[in-house]
C-alpha cells in the first residue's frame, strides 16, 4: 500500500501539525479559559492567548480558537460536573472588549490537513453536545453571556447554551459568516441548531447564514437567534438574574465534589496502560487491541462510600480511561483503523456495579458517572474506526460493558471451552458468556435516542423482547447467537483463523468507504439534533472541506485575509 | 471568476460528457428496458444494450446501467401510473441469463466528473423513491424478481421494490460490493434501505456490505435481504403468484389511461418555452427566471371531463412541465446557480383546481396527478440550486402554486400597488397577494413527512395555526409578512434594487457552501428513509467520491478491472 498525499490540500502537508495531541489538562494550566465559581453560578471566561496556538503558524486573534482552546473547554465542562456539585448554572462569556468569540481560527483551518479539520470538528461538536448534556441531565444550565460579537464558531458555542443574552451596544452581533466569508458551513452544529433547536424560520436562517454582519438587537431577538439583548449597563445583572433563575430550578445537590486527578497513564513502546484499560498498538496490522478490565472488587456500600472512592470508583475510572484512550487514538493514531475490544473479569461484579448505579440513580455523583459513561459510549458511536468486539472465555461483557460490544460493528464470540491452546485465553476460564443487564434497557441511549439494543433490533420488536426477557442470564455462544446478540461464533478450531481473516480484510478496505458505511449502519431509525449534526451536517462539511472552492489554492479558506477574493468553480453540484 | 478544473478527478475533463442530456423518451425508443402488461401485472425487463451508453467510453456489460438506462426506467414508472390504470403490480426482472443487474457501470463512474456522478446518483435515487411511491400511493406494488445476481446498484434497485424474490440456482446472489471492490458506498439508498427498510441487523449489514460475493439462499432470507428464494423451475409461478396477490389488495381502479404524449418544448436562444412554464436563462447573472402560468380556464366538471382532458388537465400539465424543466436545468445547466420562481394568473382559478383535486381525491387519475405534483415539488427540495420566490402583482401563489414559493429558500413580495413602472409588472394588476389553500395543509408532504408549512413553522405551532386560520384569504404583503409567509416585502421604490442585490450576492457565494447550507436548512425536524438517503448517505458518498482513495489515479474506481489493486491512503478520517 502506498501512502497517498492529501491531494486536495497541497500545502497542508507542510503545516507542522503536532505528532501528538495531549487532551489532559487542568485549570491551573489553562491559557485561554478562566473558571470562577460564585455560589451556584460558575463563569467560564474566554480570553484566548494569541500566542498559545497548539500548532505553529497562526495567532489566535479576536478570541478565535483552535483544538487547544477547546480541549480546555472540554476539561472545564467535565470538572464543573464532578468537582462542583454546588454549581447549578454556568455562564459562558468573553474576556475581550466587545468580543465574545470569533470562532475557529481561519489561518489554522487553512493550513490544516483534511484529517485535522475533521477531527477538530468532531471534538468541538462533542464538547458542545456535552454542554447540552450538562443542561439537560447534570442540573447545570449553560447560558451564553455575549459581551460582544459572537461570530461563526463563537455563535455556535452560544447555540449550545440553553439561553443566549447579547449585549446591546449598537455594534455587537451574532453571525454565521462561514458561507459568505469562507466558503464552508457553520459545521459545528450551527446550521442545525439555528433551525432545529432555536426554530429560526428557514428563509431567515438563509438570510442570516449568508450575511457577513449577522444580526443584532431587535432582529436577533425577533428571529429567535438570541433570547434577549441588554444594554451594557444592565448586562451583568441581567445575566446573573437568568443564571440564578436557572440555578433555582436545578435538582442538583451534593456538598462535596470529586476532584478529577490526573490519570495514571503509562506507555511502553506500543502498549498504553491505564489502571483498567490496556491498548496494544499493532502498527503492522493497523489495529489496536483494547482490553477492559472489569472491577476487581464489589461496589462499596452506599452513596457515601461511593463518593469516598471518587475517581477510584470503578465506573468513573472506566469512563475516564476509555474517554482518554478514545481521544488519544482518534487524534494521534489515524493509521490504526480497527479497534478490537476485549474484556477480562467477572460479569457478576460488573452487574453489581450496574445495580448500584440504578439503586443510587438519584445521587448527584452517581448520576454524573452514569451520564459520563453514556457520553463516552457515544464517542465510540461516532468514531471513524471499525470496531470489533471479541468475546472470549474470561471476558465480562455484561451490562455496561456489554454496551461496548453493542457499539461495535461486529461481535465475535468463541463457542465453547477451547480444547486447543489459544493465545491470550485462560484454559481454565470456562466458556465465554455475555449477560444482558437492566442497564442495557435504557441507561445509555445513543445519539438517535434509542438504546443500542433498540438500534440493533430496530423493526424486530419480538427479538428485542426476547433479549430483554433473558436479562441476568449467562448466555453462551449458542444462546447469544440465537438471540441475535453476536455476529459469528467460531469454535476453538476456527477461532484464530476467523479473527485473522476479518482483521486482514478490514485493513485491506478503503478507509473512507468504511467510515461512510459505518456512519450509516450505526444510526438506524429516528434522528435527533445530535445525529443530524454528526450525520448530515458533518458529512456535507467534510465534502466541502475537500472541494477546491474551500481548500484549493484559490479557495475561500486559503484566500481569506489575503485581500484577494476566492476564485470559485461556479458550477452547482 | 476563474473556472477551476475538478482537481480531484484529473481525467474526468477528458471524458466526453454530453453537452445535453434529454430526459424525454417513450417505450418505442427504449434500448434497455422492455415493458409488457398481462392483466393486472406489468413486467419491466432489463436487458441492457451494451453499446447503448449515453456517453462514449464504456460498454454496459452484465446489465450494468448508466443515466440513459435510468431515464428509461423513470419514464416507464411514470407511464405505468398514467397510461395503465389496470396495472396493480409491477415485476422488475432481468433479461440476461443468471443476471438481474450488475449495478451502475464502473468505467462510467470512473471516467465521470464529480458533478456528473452526483447528478446521476440524485436522479437514480429519485426514481427508486418513485417506485416506492407507486407501491404506497399508486396501488402498483413493485416486486423484484431476481432471475440472477443483483449486485450493487442492481440490488439497490431491488431494495426499492416492496418484495424481493431471488432465484435459487446455487450461484445467483444479492450483493453490495461497492465498499470492497470500489471504495465507495452503496449510495443509491443501499446502506439506508438495508438497515432502515429491510431491518437487517447492523453487524450483518456490515458483513454483507464488505463481502464481495454477497449472500444467497437461506442466509439471504434469514438476514432479511430477500423475502424468498425459489428454484428456477418454480420461479415464474412464484413471482406471478406474489404479483397477483399484491394486485388483489390494490384499490387502484380505472378503465382508460392517459397517454403521456410528448411535451410541447421549444427553445429560442436562452428561452425555454412550455405551454405553462417559461424559463429565461441569464448566463451572465448565472440564474434562471422561471415563470409559471396559472390555469386560464376553470376546471372541467367531474371526473370524466378531467380524464378527457388527460395530459391537458392543468395540474398534470404543470407537473410534467415543471418536472421536465427541473431535470433539464439540474443536469444541463450547472452554471445557473439561482432559480427565480414567478407565477402569473388568477389565484381563484388555481384554488378551484385544488378544490377539484380534493373533491375527486378518490379518482385514480386525480390521485395520480396529485402524487405527481408531490414528487415534482420534492425534486425542488433536493435541488442544489438557490431557489427564490418573487411574488409580484399579477401572480397566483395560491394553494398548489404556493408550495413552489414555500419550497424556495427565500420569498420576496412586492408591497402595494407600484406607482413606479417596474419591468415585467402589469401596472393594472393590483397589489400582490398570496393565498393559503386547504391543499397546503397536507397534500404535498416533503421527504421529511412534514408539509412545507409545518417545516417552515417547526417549533412554532401557534404561528402555523395562525396561517391555517387564514386559509382562503387573499394576503397582501403586510399580512403575509406578519404571518411569516414571506422573507422581505420591499415597496416599489426598493423592489428592483433588493432583487438585484440578492441575486448578485447569491452569485458571488461559494456554490458548494450554498449546496450544503440549503440541504441542511430545508429539512428540519424528523427524518425519514428518504431524507436519510438524500441527506446523510448522499453527503457521505459525495465526500468519498472526492477522496483520492476512490477517484484518484490509484483509487479503487480507477483501478477497478485493471488487474492492479487500489493504493489507499490508509489513514482513517
Amino acid at each position: 500500500m502506498t501512502l497517498l498525499a492529501d491531494q486536495t490540500s497541497p500545502t497542508a502537508q507542510d503545516a507542522a501539525e503536532p505528532a501528538r495531541v495531549v487532551f489532559a489538562t487542568s485549570p491551573e494550566h489553562y491559557r485561554h479559559w478562566g473558571l470562577s465559581v460564585d455560589g451556584p453560578v460558575a463563569t467560564l471566561t474566554l480570553q484566548v492567548d494569541e500566542q498559545g496556538g497548539l500548532v505553529p503558524g497562526y495567532e489566535l486573534k479576536r478570541n478565535s480558537y483552535d483544538l487547544g482552546v477547546d480541549i480546555e473547554l472540554y476539561d472545564a465542562t467535565q470538572r464543573l460536573r464532578f468537582e462542583h456539585p454546588g454549581v447549578k448554572a454556568v455562564v459562558v462569556t468573553g474576556g475581550l472588549d466587545r468580543m465574545f468569540c470569533a470562532g475557529a481560527n481561519i489561518p489554522m483551518l487553512a493550513q490544516s490537513s483534511h484529517a485535522w479539520k475533521v477531527n477538530f470538528c468532531k471534538f468541538t461538536n462533542e464538547t458542545r453536545n456535552a454542554m447540552e448534556d450538562s443542561t439537560e441531565f447534570g442540573g447545570q444550565t449553560y447560558l451564553a453571556a455575549l459581551n460582544g460579537t459572537a461570530a461563526g464558531g463563537g455563535y455556535e458555542l452560544a447555540l449550545a447554551c440553553d439561553q443566549i443574552v447579547l449585549v446591546d451596544d449598537g455594534s455587537s452581533a451574532v453571525s454565521l459568516p462561514e458561507v459568505p466569508l469562507l466558503g464552508v458551513l457553520p459545521g459545528t452544529g450551527g446550521l442545525t441548531r439555528v433551525v432545529d433547536k432555536r426554530h429560526v424560520r428557514k428563509d431567515r436562517a438563509d438570510v442570516f447564514a449568508t450575511r457577513t454582519e449577522g444580526a443584532r438587537g431587535a432582529t436577533a431577538v425577533a428571529w429567535g437567534l438570541v433570547d434577549e439583548t441588554v444594554p451594557l449597563s444592565r448586562f451583568p445583572d441581567a445575566v446573573r438574574a437568568r443564571a440564578e433563575a436557572a440555578a433555582a430550578t436545578s435538582s442538583r445537590d451534593g456538598a462535596q465534589g470529586v476532584t478529577l486527578t490526573p490519570l495514571a497513564w503509562s506507555e511502553d513502546g506500543d502498549v498504553v496502560t491505564l489502571p483498567h484499560v490496556q491498548a496494544r498498538l499493532d502498527r503492522a496490522g493497523r489495529r489496536v487491541d483494547i482490553t477492559i478490565q472489569g472491577p476487581d472488587a464489589p461496589p462499596p456500600r452506599g452513596a457515601d462510600a461511593v463518593l469516598t472512592q471518587g475517581v477510584d470508583y470503578y465506573p468513573l475510572a472506566l469512563a475516564r480511561e476509555l474517554d482518554a484512550l478514545v481521544l488519544h487514538l482518534r487524534t494521534n493514531e489515524l493509521q490504526l483503523g480497527t479497534w478490537v475490544f476485549r474484556t477480562r473479569g467477572d460479569s457478576q461484579t460488573v452487574l453489581a456495579y450496574d445495580a448500584q448505579l440504578e439503586e443510587l440513580a438519584g445521587d448527584w455523583f452517581v448520576n454524573e458517572v452514569t451520564h459520563y459513561l453514556k457520553r463516552t459510549l457515544k464517542r465510540l458511536d461516532v468514531t471513524s474506526r471499525s470496531l470489533l468486539a471479541v468475546i472470549e472465555p474470561g471476558s465480562c461483557f455484561a451490562g455496561t460493558l456489554l454496551e461496548v460490544a453493542l457499539a461495535c460493528d461486529r461481535q465475535y464470540m468463541l463457542d465453547g471451552v477451547p480444547e486447543e491452546e489459544l493465545e491470550g485465553i485462560d484454559p481454565a476460564a470456562g466458556a465465554a458468556v455475555l449477560t444482558v443487564g437492566p442497564t442495557n434497557a435504557g441507561r445509555y441511549p445513543m445519539g438517535n435516542g434509542l438504546t443500542r439494543l433498540q438500534s440493533r433490533f430496530h423493526g424486530h420488536e419480538d427479538a428485542l423482547a426476547a433479549v430483554l426477557a433473558q436479562t441476568g442470564e449467562q448466555l453462551d455462544a449458542a444462546a447469544a447467537s440465537e438471540l441475535g446478540l453476536v455476529t459469528v461464533t467460531p469454535d476453538d478450531l476456527d477461532w484464530e483463523e476467523e479473527l485473522r481473516i476479518v482483521l486482514e480484510e478490514r485493513a485491506s478496505l478503503s478507509p473512507d468507504a468504511l467510515t461512510g458505511m459505518e456512519a450509516n449502519h450505526r444510526f438506524v431509525g429516528p434522528e435527533t439534533l445530535e445525529t443530524k449534526i454528526f450525520g448530515r451536517l458533518t458529512a456535507w462539511q467534510n465534502w466541502i472541506f475537500l472541494r477546491p472552492n474551500a481548500s484549493g489554492p484559490d479557495g475561500a479558506l486559503r484566500r481569506y485575509g489575503s485581500g484577494t477574493r476566492a476564485a470559485y468553480d461556479t458550477a452547482r453540484v
